[in-house]
């Protein structure tokens, strides 16, 4: 079997997740590469030696640079904040590399774009993969509604609502971080757990048309490092009510300061003739309220993960043996692989990856004009 | 104890749950008035006769208005279809009559205005109670969030979101009715589920100042009693970004076409120091987050109904023994008692009614305009 | 429509139960007879009065032998201390009463045999109605469920999973009752709740023809009246495994300290074409596994309480507008009409009582000897 | 970093999800030591071969009695059918190598007994390792729980109830399988999912003392491989009621033909200060009712897996981002790790494991007297 030699860039909280996701990855799917852990690149070179070592990779270095010009390396993976990820990307593509980067891909629809304008004038001749990190779409549930809309199994689609809200800035006590910033992180919430639910939204509805979005500052300031308060820049919260290409009526919504919500990732899908119900904190399960049973049999289904879901088996053959979030990831992995070596589609490519963007822009837009606005719209 | 006579008009649903209300309302609660089931008014005296024997009155009539002149009745109780709550209200209050109105109030704001020019009008020497009935409020599981949010344990509020989706007409097979009817009904799902979540909205967390709404027809057309296709006039799913007085963000959604919900009123509150979750479904609990647990332990707690909840130990005194939902009928009967005996106020009256039929103006506007709107804006 | 006289002893928590039912059933049902509230009979007059008045009586007294020689009384309802049961039955049997007693039948078999020895010899030539007060099981989901059963839906039955868990005597600081009295209550949690599972069982899956049980005392003594300890009498908890008739295995428990429960009556059946789970803290909820289902789509369905589950539609049209504890006894109140009315059955006569009895005695019989015993075995 | 070599036995299932674990480990936890994969012993050489390249193993072979004679191999983890446990476990203690053994031990106490006997004659002077594959222990939120019933926190312990029921067997389509014979599984659901309910009971409330349990086939015969109808001849289903040393009274349960079950291993635990309910099938949330919460305020908490849980941070630093199945194992082979490495006590070892065995000897003793039998008793 084919090695695929990865180089990461960063080892922080999902930099990690990547590396399980390589060690764990040919046990679980036996193929058809082995994405094998080449270096690492941290911040200077002692860090990146200690957690090379740590996370199974062959070396370190402080260089990232150095990532692009090695021969064993196939794909460069980036895992770094946000603000880095334009010249990173960009950088890789122009080295003939394929890219696999963790969402948002950019601050903003026009760094997307230019990335994009790179990867356009490099890839005319080659076939280089480009892959985002959005692995909730990973998960063999959300797969199976997948298939079920593609199917028609849910009819027409009537309604779409759908959140990420997480609590992890709900305390005012979080001190100001690189987040809270518009140069470091652009966006707030919106980029950080709405490109999730945006992505999600797309990747089962289709196409976001229009949009009226609103955005808020719940905790006006935080203490910085010196304990000094500092104005945070971008939203805690946003919500927008959306219409689909379809025409379909849909809500969005996404907070980092929703006391309770750890990983408040759900949607629920409203069909003409079948609903769905999903909540990323039971990931391992799904609701479906079915019409059309008979009389006085009607009710959700609360169906457990199992071997007839795509990619399940792999890791279990025994039903409701639950996955875990980085089982999202080794998924991830596997479809980075399958798309190098067997030029399978990518769930989010750049494209997709900057259509998320647009919708942010649109987002923050409208909040500021008080009204709808067409994504990508004059 | 004094007698209140009552003098109901309708006994369709909702006449029926007036009516075990009034019958079970001392067993339970022992006072402080007893509603007595004076004259039922129905639609012919037929009719009349024959569900007043069943549903305990003393009489029945086919004219209405003959409740108006008799001595012996003290509250008009409308329990008909919306378009004939203005003119019957209006009467009764010329009559000097206290007035229990099913929600919505009217088929618009103007409607309501009207109605409460009588009222000023007339009452200026009486003091005759105006209450309307949104019996989802009286719920003690309710009274016990209002309690929360009133003595600030939940914080500051930092966002609602609450919605009214039903789906008893989902199916394209459901025939034209009244309800699908411009003249007859005024909105579609925003009068009759939209403003139950829109009282309990602002019940809960004050007025809504501005919003941002959508409309929507899901099935075109249904087939009317001849047979042939009919248009349907009205909305069947709605949905709103709001802003709350206090500069809260929320939003709002109903529809009569959710596949798979039966009596999905509900409701999440996230505050700076708790959040709560309310599901009508489910309707004897409540969800509670407080900040501030030891460190892991941290969670959404489920309360059940009890002693401890305004109103419950008066239906039993062990706690979790829950209450259905013709009970908070019988618990909005005892407000109506209170009002008359004791001068209490009233869950919902005129004012609040016509605020609620505001909001509805003010989302249908917004929808036609694609834009905020201030509510009751000019 | 007749009036059926109704003479209740007792206006305790079940009493009023009783009298919250009477006057709302005709306005539910509209028949097939009205529960008329003739008489109450409390320790005193004037307690009785008061009650009488408070629970829409006609009239109150101090001695409940005076209901015996009513002649406009025609049930004697039954709602005091079990310890009075077998009195006051024998007494109403005699006096050619309908019986309707409140659960437990008595405190052990020997005492229902008498009960019964009474009826046997009374009744030879007239028909008097005797029903006990078991009013879980006229819940519409379990009607539902018991339909299931004998429709053969659940295919053959292979396991039967219950109890009734409550935690009203959790705290060591709950005072020494009656309950704790072997002489006033009998068994403790066993004649309480017990009877509620096993009268639960029984009615749902057959008799019970053998088990093994066990009892526990977990707070040996609580604080009497005097602030004195005293030592509890009876169990606080106890646990048996059991077969069925039909050969089936199953397992049953109650507790009165099970801290966290308050209405903690649930079950499991497992059966080979579908399962089904049940907990009356969500009494209008079923939770139905069905074998069959496609691929990928099995799951336990939530259904709620509508229209198909029988009684439910006398309450309300819509689905999902769940009832309350309280009108389980509606609905129970219904069946002793119907009973005297149409000859219709009850849910538990004196003879399924006395069952439920023999069962308590022997699994306190087993958990002495430790090991199986027969039901009524010698 | 150390290496700890593997040598492999099985690869089937459970030998899949070892495999996962050990290239997983050290991405994850980053020591103390690292599973090195030297070899996988299959039936054959050429399934070994393919398996070994398939699940990261150095190389392969068809003869398992090579690995105890291996240098680089320091670890025998056997994950064969449970009748060749004893022979393998046996030759590897012998050979000197620390053991992994999956659950059960053994078909039963005595072959158990024999394991033990091998180990004190051959341990005398070295201190090898043994430990039993028993992962459910390993999650968490049970550690969580370890941790909860040890400091006191649910107070005295008043009552449990286990299960592990699935429903893998529940068709009579099934075919009759290694597990259906005496010969090759020993027991049926008792050995196969009863020990894991067991081992959780005795691991977090202590040694079961005494014990009456039922067993029972469901489904009496099933096709064996030629088409031919063959007896079942080991239990579907059995149940015990238990008392703990402590003196605690609990009831055990476990099903092969649970229809609807998929990973049903359940409990819940009664204190007198605070109650715990535990679902693997969620597997990610612990619920807890805390005693003495302010009035109003008490309820069943729900709990999701965070960082202040043993373990849960090595895989993600934010909560709420659930654990799969297979990352049960990791934990577990960490553990091994740290014995090795360490010294650390193990969840389950020979004696621990033998312990199991011995209250399902008991249980299947007991059944056939139909009578309570002590644990070990004569």
């Amino acid at each position: 079997m084919r090695d695929i030699g990865i180089g990461l860039i960063g080892s922080g909280y999902i930099g990690k997740t990547h590396a399980i996701a390589y060690n764990a990855h040919n046990a679980v799917f036996g193929g058809p590469a082995r994405p094998a852990c080449r270096a690492l690149a941290e911040i200077d070179q002692a860090k990146a030696d200690r957690e090379a070592r740590a996370l199974g990779f062959e070396r370190g270095t402080g260089n990232w640079q150095d990532l692009l010009i090695a021969d064993d390396i196939d794909v460069i993976a980036i895992a770094t904040p946000n603000a880095l990820h334009k010249e990173m990307a960009i950088a890789a593509i122009k080295a003939g590399k394929h890219v696999y980067i963790e969402k948002p891909l950019a601050l903003d629809a026009p760094e997307a774009d230019e990335i994009i304008a790179v990867h356009e004038a490099q890839n005319g001749a080659s076939r280089l993969v480009h892959m985002l990190g959005y692995n909730y779409l990973c998960n063999p549930i959300i797969s199976t509604v997948k298939t079920m809309l593609d199917s028609g199994e849910l009819g027409e689609l009537v309604h779409f609502r759908g959140r990420h809200n997480e609590d992890y800035m709900a305390s005012p006590e979080v001190p100001f971080s690189w987040r809270c910033s518009k140069a470091a992180a652009g966006t707030g919430t919106l980029g950080d757990m709405g490109s999730h639910i945006i992505s999600m939204a797309m990747h089962l509805a289709g196409p976001i048309v229009s949009l009226c979005g609103d955005t808020d500052i719940v905790i006006p300031s935080r203490k910085d490092q010196t304990g000094a308060m500092r104005g945070v820049e971008n939203e805690d919260q946003a919500q927008a009510i959306v219409r689909f290409a379809s025409g379909m009526m849909g809500f969005l919504e996404t907070s980092r300061v929703a006391l309770g919500k750890k990983q408040g990732l759900a949607f629920e899908i409203v069909g003409t003739k079948a609903s769905i119900e999903f909540d990323q904190e039971r990931m391992n399960e799904l609701r479906l309220y079915e019409g059309g049973a008979p009389d006085g049999r009607s009710g959700f289904k609360t169906i457990l993960v199992d071997t007839h879901c795509p990619d399940f088996s792999a890791f279990c053959p025994a039903p409701g043996h639950g996955l875990g979030y980085n089982d999202l990831k080794i998924i991830e992995v596997n479809r980075l692989m399958k798309a190098i070596v067997e030029d399978a589609p990518v769930p989010v490519d750049l494209y997709a990856a900057r259509d998320i963007e647009l919708v942010i822009d649109t987002w923050i837009a409208s909040a500021a004009q008080r009204a709808w606005q067409d994504v990508g719209g004059a």
